[in-house]
């Protein structure tokens, strides 16, 4: 059964994970959103891309969900000290990832060239792939105005009140090369347990499913909201602020007619009901490696029974 | 006494440390090489003006004399997994460095402002400037081609032959701000034990001493070269292949009439009669800090001595 499966960063990277623990690498392939994408310090940065890629790779650190596992922050202690910009951390190890990335980009190789060399390199099997090569930019609209996605999530710590979001670029930005080939060739499409309005959406709007995939295969999502709150990220916030309230049932609203099944954890069991399509009621909290590996083994079910 | 003192990389900044020392910090300015300069990674690096401005913030490895003491070197040991450029070697702490001057520079600040920032934030005393804030950039001319000086000392690791120098970028380049003015104000002027071909010469090409002060005061020379050899770098190398037999002799001729003094090493002491200048023979090899004060004292008493 080939999945292809729609990521962000953290919730998204473990399902990831916990599929790939599971699928032949031939089998699976994960399409993340680039919209956080943002240059910093000189550098092009893909948070989404690298958190997926760092997990998949067993490099990411365990207790945070992102960045580099045994990391140290040498370089931007230096920054700091110098009075330079403080606002977004990072780790050595990851320096090295964007200071290559950036001296690729620059050379005018792709990303999605730059990605699966990074993933031969450390020894990733599946596909990942950035949704595009061409530059989309999450903008937040907020009651304090626009804000480049990392200003608003990081700089920002998502205090500002969301009215809604765009993604610049995204009218222009293809899908990267293989993309539309692997939603062509998947048994089954999965929208992982990521933020819906900043992680999926974008992918969604660059994949354009409907045309591409007139005829798609199942496509399942797996709620990233477990009992009105978020695991990790604005995601409830964001709900709230736009005023649906945050909740399993919203995520599946979300979606409405894209979706052929839909994953919700245990603790929203009574929203099952007001769901009309098919439900599969689990644990979706991903503690460990074994909870994502039990996730992705029950959505693989899911999905076969639905089929 | 006011010094102004012309610094390449590990001998200089050992030497303008040691007159840190002694001196008040308004007293002393050292004039730094930039010719070495150069971009990797993206990176706007200054090797020399770093060794010097580590140096005289306490911030230098000791063991090595370049880069930063208690250094990791995390970020380039990921380049180097993705297949990047491996032959230039950047510690994490010293990259913060590269990082916050380049995203400085492309702001459009100059060197030498962004190098008076840096040594406000490391409490370093003395002002240190770039020759220029224009681009100088050092060409080795060798048998195998002319290369840019990074990629002969460190690619390379000075293997090709020496058959000359040139400065891109020399004729245009004005000295950076405050050098003529220190050079004015200067009651001697020291050349530091650095590599004369590429550490000074570059120096005095950009400052034009005979137009910039036309009765200069004391000029003094330390020879870099001890016993015929380098205590560091290819000084001696160059000489040999240029035809000219390395010794503090040839470092007292390169310098011609420029000089009104020479500093030598005891085991130079025979070399003496055959340079027609008052000369200083001393201890010149410095191993630790005491080494680089006494050094200086003892050239400074030379100095007055002259006057």
């Amino acid at each position: 059964m080939k999945i292809v499966a729609l990521a962000g960063g953290v919730g998204g990277a473990k399902l990831a994970h916990g599929l790939a623990q599971i699928l032949p690498p031939e089998d699976l392939t994960v399409i993340v959103n680039t919209g956080d994408d943002f240059e910093h310090l000189g550098l092009s940065i893909s948070p989404d891309l690298d958190t997926v890629c760092y997990t998949l790779a067993g490099l990411a650190n365990f207790e945070t969900g992102w960045g580099r596992a045994d990391e140290s922050w040498n370089a931007i202690a230096n920054v700091k000290k110098l009075g330079g910009p403080n606002w977004f951390n990072l780790g050595d190890r990851d320096l090295g990832i964007h200071l290559e990335r950036t001296r690729r980009l620059k050379l005018g190789q792709s990303l999605s060239q730059i990605t699966r060399d990074f993933c031969q390199a450390w020894g990733v099997g599946p596909t990942v792939l950035p949704m595009s090569d061409g530059a989309v930019r999450t903008i937040v609209s907020t009651d304090e105005g626009d804000l480049p996605f990392q200003e608003y999530f990081v700089h920002r710590r998502c205090e500002p009140k969301v009215r809604g979001f765009r993604f610049e670029g995204i009218e222009t930005a293809e899908p990267a090369p293989g993309v539309v080939e692997a939603l062509q060739a998947a048994d089954a499409i999965i929208l992982c347990p990521s933020n819906p309005w900043v992680s999926i959406d974008p992918i969604l709007q660059v994949i354009q499913l409907q045309s591409t995939v007139p005829h798609p295969p199942p496509i399942v999502a797996v709620s990233p909201i477990i009992g009105g709150q978020t695991v990790k990220g604005p995601a409830a916030k964001m709900y709230a602020e736009l005023g649906i309230e945050p909740s399993a049932l919203a995520v599946a609203r979300h979606y409405q007619n894209l979706l052929r099944g839909f994953v919700l954890d245990t603790v929203d069991a009574e929203l099952q009901e007001k769901i009309p399509i098919p439900t599969l009621v689990t644990n979706t909290l991903m503690k460990d490696l074994t909870d994502r590996a039990t996730l992705a083994q029950a959505v693989l079910h899911f999905i076969r029974n639905l089929s």
